[in-house]
Parts: structure tokens; C-alpha cells; sequence
């Protein structure tokens, strides 16, 4: 059994990563989501251990020090992170696991898991993605003004990543990023194993 | 328009190499076979230009030392070689190019082209291999030891290789050579280009 991949995926706000991620997720079976802990309140329609573990701070605080986090950080107000041993269980069972992270995050899931798969998402143009923004409707012309300045400043660690899928079509987009995924799990450095096995099956027969 | 891929599929005899490198590039519009230069005859239904370019020795020395071959090889007594223009030009014109080669050329290529992309095609065991030469009944037992015992040798350079690819069943085998491709058009390291576009288009709307 070939182990299990660690595939970050991050885009800026309105690249339609999270159409992509669910889209994607749907296509591989046996892959999982990497479900983040998170000391924010539930809301609406959320499901704890599907959309989040909604914990204390105390708790937080404690997996924090206790080196359980493959990374964390605190978004207005609240704290947010990646239980390491989540991405352990699946790379051992032969599961591929996928993050929606955020470039710093994900900077930080590059320096500990360096046979991590790292794909970036960016829409055709910043046009695109302004006209996406204005078009979903979410947002005033105040909070479109950040999201473009955020997707400026996310763009410049494209560098820490392996891949960059541009969401021109949804569908074509999803199967890019399958592609990736299957190519690396056929990469020769990741079936060390699978090759000595046949190297020993020969030496055997010889 | 990003450039095409120099692809480097080699398998040992009996892998189903003809058969996936022929479906693989029914697949991919756009992308061009490698044709060797060879010094040997052509043989009843091969076409000049198409399965080879059948050249003399007399040319075949003067493209070696004019420094025209990518690889070259000496096999039964007639010269092998790749044409570097044939590269230079699908590269430079966005086409990906298949070589169909052997694990020395392969090498060869290797060092000539960091940026290329190096596929192994194994069965799924040396067993099936066997069974394989003896069920297509094109050799006789001498010939299949003889490559039963090249494709041990063969084995020995998949660590010059990028991805390996099991023959198990056609279709898979060829769709995971085909995500190979996609996934390494997506690679950051081959968008320089693009990428700094990106981001001189953001510049200018900053």
C-alpha cells in the first residue's frame, strides 16, 4: 500500500477554491478533509467535526503547547489550526488528506511535511476575480477593495508552491488538480518501497 | 503559450510500452512523436519519415559529429539517433514531444534536458512480464530469457526516472501517463513566465 498524500490547496478569496476542493474531494474516494479545530463559536448549519472541532480556548491553548498543531493561527479574534495528528492517521492508512489553507499556513505545512503536495489556485486574471467577487454579491465595495489587495499579497507565495491551477473552468480546473494528485502518487521518490519489492521479487527469481 | 514538454516514456520489452505510448498520444492533440534517424533498412510497411528517416552512414557520422543527436546508439550493427531539431522545435512551438527510448538514451536525454519529463513503464510484477513475451508468442525461449534478464538490467535505471507507471490495465495506465503530462504543465517551475505576467497585470492595476 503506497502511503497517503498531504495536498494543500490555496487561492485567494473568490478563485473558487472551495467549489474545487468539494468538486475534487467528490472524485477521489477515500480521500478525507483535514477538518480544523477552531475556538469560534458554531454557526448556522455547521456540524462539529464536519466543518470544524469547535474547542476551548483552554483546549487550544493546551494543543498548542503540547506541539499538536501542524500550524495555527488567530483570525479576528479567534484561533484556528491543523491537528497533526489527523494528517499522521491518514498518510499511514493510505489516505490522501486535503487542506484549504491559507498561504501562511501553508508555508508552514511545507517546512514540516516536505513530501507534501502544494497546488495553488488563481482565477484567469485579478479582472476575473474582481468581476467573481462583485458578482456573488457577498461583499460591499469596502471589503472587494481588501479581498483584491489580500489576493495581490497571497499571489507573491506562489514560490512555496508545487503547482498552479487557473480556474478558467470549473471542470477542467478539477481535473487538473486530480491529475496532480495522481502524478504524484506515480512519482518514482514516493515507491521506494513498491520498487525494492519488485527489485527483491527478481533477485528471487533470478 | 507555455512550452512543450520533452517526455521520456521507456519500458523493458513486453511492458506494453508501444501499446500505451500509441494511445497516450491519440489523447493528447497537439503533441508530436519523436522519429529516430537509423542507418538500417526500412522494413515492409514502415514510411520513411514516420516510423523513421531512414539516412546513410555517411550522414548519419556527420549529424554525430556536427553534433545534431540528442542520443545515438549503435544496435545489431545499424545507428539509432534522436535529431535535436525535432526537440528544439516541438519544445519552442509548444508542442510536447514523446520519445519512445531505451534506459541509456533515456539517461542520455536526461542530461541534456533537466526539464524534461521521465516515465517508466513496469508490469505489475516479473511474472506478468514473462507470461506476457510467452502469450504474445512472437519470441522463442532463448529470446524471452534474453529479455527477461534485460528487463532486470533495465530496472536498475528507474532511479533516473521521474514516475513509474504499472501496466496493469491499458486505460489506467494510459490515463496515469496522460495526468503525469498535465500535472507537470501545471508546475511553477515551468510558469515563470506566466506567473510574472500575473503579477505586472496587478502592478499596473495597482
Amino acid at each position: 500500500m503506497t502511503k497517503g498524500l498531504i495536498i494543500v490547496i490555496s487561492a485567494p478569496s473568490g478563485a473558487g477554491k472551495t467549489t474545487i476542493y468539494r468538486e475534487l474531494l467528490s472524485r477521489m474516494p477515500g480521500a478525507v478533509f483535514s477538518v480544523s479545530v477552531t475556538t469560534r463559536k458554531s454557526r448556522k448549519g455547521e456540524v462539529d467535526g464536519r466543518d470544524y472541532f469547535f474547542i476551548s480556548e483552554k483546549k487550544f491553548r493546551r494543543m498548542v503547547s503540547g506541539g499538536q498543531l501542524a500550524e495555527w493561527a488567530r483570525v479576528h479574534g479567534h484561533y484556528y489550526g491543523t491537528p497533526k495528528k489527523q494528517l499522521r492517521d491518514a498518510v499511514s492508512s493510505g489516505r490522501d488528506i486535503v487542506l484549504d489553507i491559507d498561504v501562511q499556513g501553508g508555508r508552514k505545512i511545507r517546512k514540516q511535511y516536505l513530501s507534501g503536495v502544494f497546488i495553488f489556485i488563481l482565477p484567469p486574471s485579478l479582472k476575473a476575480l474582481e468581476h467573481r467577487l462583485r458578482n456573488r454579491g457577498q461583499d460591499d465595495e469596502q471589503t472587494i477593495r481588501v479581498r483584491l489587495e489580500n489576493a495581490r499579497k497571497e499571489i507573491s507565495y506562489i514560490t512555496d508552491y508545487d503547482y498552479l491551477v487557473i480556474n478558467d473552468k470549473l471542470n477542467e480546473a478539477v481535473e487538473q488538480a486530480r491529475s496532480i494528485i495522481t502524478a504524484e502518487h506515480a512519482r518514482i521518490s514516493r515507491l521506494k518501497n513498491e520498487i525494492s519489492g519488485f527489485k527483491k521479487a527478481q533477485a528471487g527469481n533470478a
